[in-house]
């Protein structure tokens, strides 16, 4: 078993860097913060013997050599970015985890056979830049990375030049490494595991996804002094995406969910119509065909909703991600670990999208999960209990070992 | 008749301070460039031998001496603040219309019993800080001083402190100036005159506002992994109280209008549903029934929303006027003024509030109006032309003359 009360310690200490305003983290991507963030978890993996390697796209690499160095590394990891009002452990328990796996090694004096690498992905929120889990993305070659490095943010600046302003930009190539397996652990950001009183979540598939950032484009003006019948008002027309948004996903639920969460109005002014808004619509379903007809259905009713205001319209996609069927050798290593363990556990699908996601798609994957309380998470009061942690990341530990054999 | 071409290139002149991005202005109110600007029109009021008065309000009067000093002036103007994404005229062409008949009496040597003074009322726009009107609701005696000190920007900015910061914080006691009529002049915003091509609007009336800041506080969580049932989305709130407040508006047009421009959402981020969301409903009718009928259906929606959503709701007023019956005798001279100088002219009801609105409550006040291209305003592409503006200011004249008598 790993040590629960170190691994605790270490959360809280992370939590130190990027505080937010009611208990939880600000440690966006690629803010001071972050950078002072991917520090201390530097320091520790030195102290903890592993060799760091950066790659292009800042993703932390921290090695543990294995008794036969020729064979592919089983990579453990998570990411340690967080929303502009996020939770201490979205994340970090992943990246800590993985690090708590290596000090235990180290403690035990156990040896691998394959190497271990312990990985902070960078950017997986996509708060800041869209879209999430960007650098596995990158890593997975589904992301292109010229492109990525010229994404900005509200403040128009680049993920590229941010990248290299807080000294985090390395020299490795991305992608070019061979991973055995990886293995992620998360806390499930939903209710379920909680609600049936289990410890563990065996994460067999996770949902799809579509980010589709709409601009409608109407014309500013007085609102006291323009005829009703006169308006182009690209406020009403945000407000009625945003119900159809919510609309046609209870239609789908529970195989589906969507919200809006981003939105912006210009010039954003009491007495002026909305010339122009701008927000990103989020959809979800563990169901490709799902996903798809949702994604039929919101085009054609933002069409029907702006020519019935004589409103523009346009559609980008900035986030895509397909169902995800998880390696199923390393789900039952998952299992298998909670079962020697003797702790309760279910399958499950992830609602969120997770590095793992992508990582599966060059290399077999599978995602240990554990309750948090509420199901809450992308909120600062984001709680889990010690013993949770405990759990996840012992069943993080066995079967990452038994991977890496022994 | 008053000179037109040199109505135009003031005009011109103080659209260069504070330009906007789209040929347009963003000189809003306490900023550097409202400061500019009001030195700017305190130059050239110097110049045409006016006395400046500043009060506590930083509400500007420049004051030409009638032959019998000690009778209550006739006052004109407007004001030189902005929206953010303003027009050149709104404001500015009643302000600089008022110059231009001081320059025009000296030209030609007129004397006037009463004296004149051309005012440039401070934060009429109440973009920057709520409410509209601002100065001149101080005035009249329907806003307090100390309270409006102490409403802020979006910045958290004091207005009382910005006002100081910008150097125009008077010393005139605000209010106690003995009035014996207002006229200002100003652009339609509307499209009535421009429709029917006719040049001045004999403003007898004003249309009431009420401004509602409603603030919906739900809960922050993952757009991904938390069910849909167990949402409570605050983005999904605004949403459905903007759709009712259109409807509403709807249901009682042409005698109201109602619409949302100003929107903020919690924590924004594309994959956290809104937490909370804070906007600002603004609904104008002429009649005072029919605004209160709205207000009274706004409100009981409000809470059927969030009753269905399970998120909380506050409700502010921060802005509200009742509709407005402008001064018979004033009215009167704008609309002899007009037929004297035999422009077409019909009378209208303002849909946008005016400083003119609050001092009708204290003294005799009336309005003139020339079209605008298209009825628009509050937008950079707001046009006027320069014969519309000739004549809008060549009734002022006339009706302040009359008025101050020579
Ligand atoms: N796990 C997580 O919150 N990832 C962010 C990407 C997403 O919105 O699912
Ligand atoms: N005239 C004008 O635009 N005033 C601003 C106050 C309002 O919204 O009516």
């Amino acid at each position: 078993r790993i040590n629960s009360d170190r691994l605790w310690d270490s959360i809280m200490e992370m939590a130190k860097i990027g505080p937010g305003i009611a208990g939880g983290n600000n440690r966006q991507t690629l803010t001071d913060a972050d950078g002072e963030g991917r520090h201390l978890f530097k320091r520790w993996c030195e102290a903890a013997g592993l060799e760091m390697g950066v790659d292009e796209m800042g993703t932390m690499f921290a090695r543990r050599e294995g008794t036969e160095p020729d064979l592919p590394p089983v990579y453990v990891g998570s990411h340690l970015d967080t929303q502009p009002t996020g939770g201490k452990y979205d994340g970090v328990l992943g990246v800590l985890g993985g690090l708590e796996i290596v000090r235990s090694l180290n403690e035990l004096d156990i040896k691998t056979k394959h190497p271990i690498v312990v990985t902070n992905w960078t950017n997986e929120e996509g708060a800041r830049f869209a879209p999430a889990m960007m650098a596995s993305g990158v890593f997975a070659g589904v992301l292109d990375q010229a492109d990525v490095y010229s994404h900005v943010d509200k403040d128009g600046k680049k993920f590229g030049e941010e990248l290299e302003r807080i000294g985090w930009r390395g020299t490795e190539k991305v992608g070019e490494r061979k991973i055995h397996a990886f293995f992620e652990l998360h806390i499930e950001q939903g209710p379920i595991l909680e609600d049936e009183g289990i410890d563990i979540g065996v994460v067999t598939h996770g949902q799809g996804l579509k980010w589709l950032q709409v601009t409608l484009t109407g014309k500013e003006a007085h609102t006291g002094s323009t005829p009703m019948p006169k308006r182009r008002n690209a406020g009403l027309g945000m407000a009625r995406v945003i119900e159809l948004v919510h609309e046609i996903a209870m239609d789908y639920q529970p195989d589906a969910v969507g919200a809006v969460g981003h939105m912006e109005v210009y010039p954003n002014s009491r007495n002026i119509i909305a010339g122009r808004t701008l927000f990103t619509i989020d959809i979800r379903s563990p169901e490709k065909e799902v996903l798809d007809a949702m994604d039929g259905r919101i085009r054609e009713g933002i069409d029907t909703i702006c020519e019935a205001l004589d409103i523009k319209y346009q559609i980008d996609q900035v986030g895509h991600f397909d169902p995800v069927t998880f390696d199923a050798g390393c789900v039952k290593a998952v299992r298998d670990a909670a079962e020697r363990l003797g702790y309760t556990h279910r399958n499950i699908v992830s609602g969120a999208g997770h590095d793992a996601c992508w990582i599966n798609r060059v290399a077999p994957t599978a995602m240990v999960m554990c309750p948090c309380v509420d199901g809450l998470s992308h909120n600062e009061a984001e709680e889990i209990t010690k013993e949770w942690a405990a759990a996840g990341a012992d069943v993080l530990f066995h079967a990452v070992v038994e991977t890496a054999v022994i």
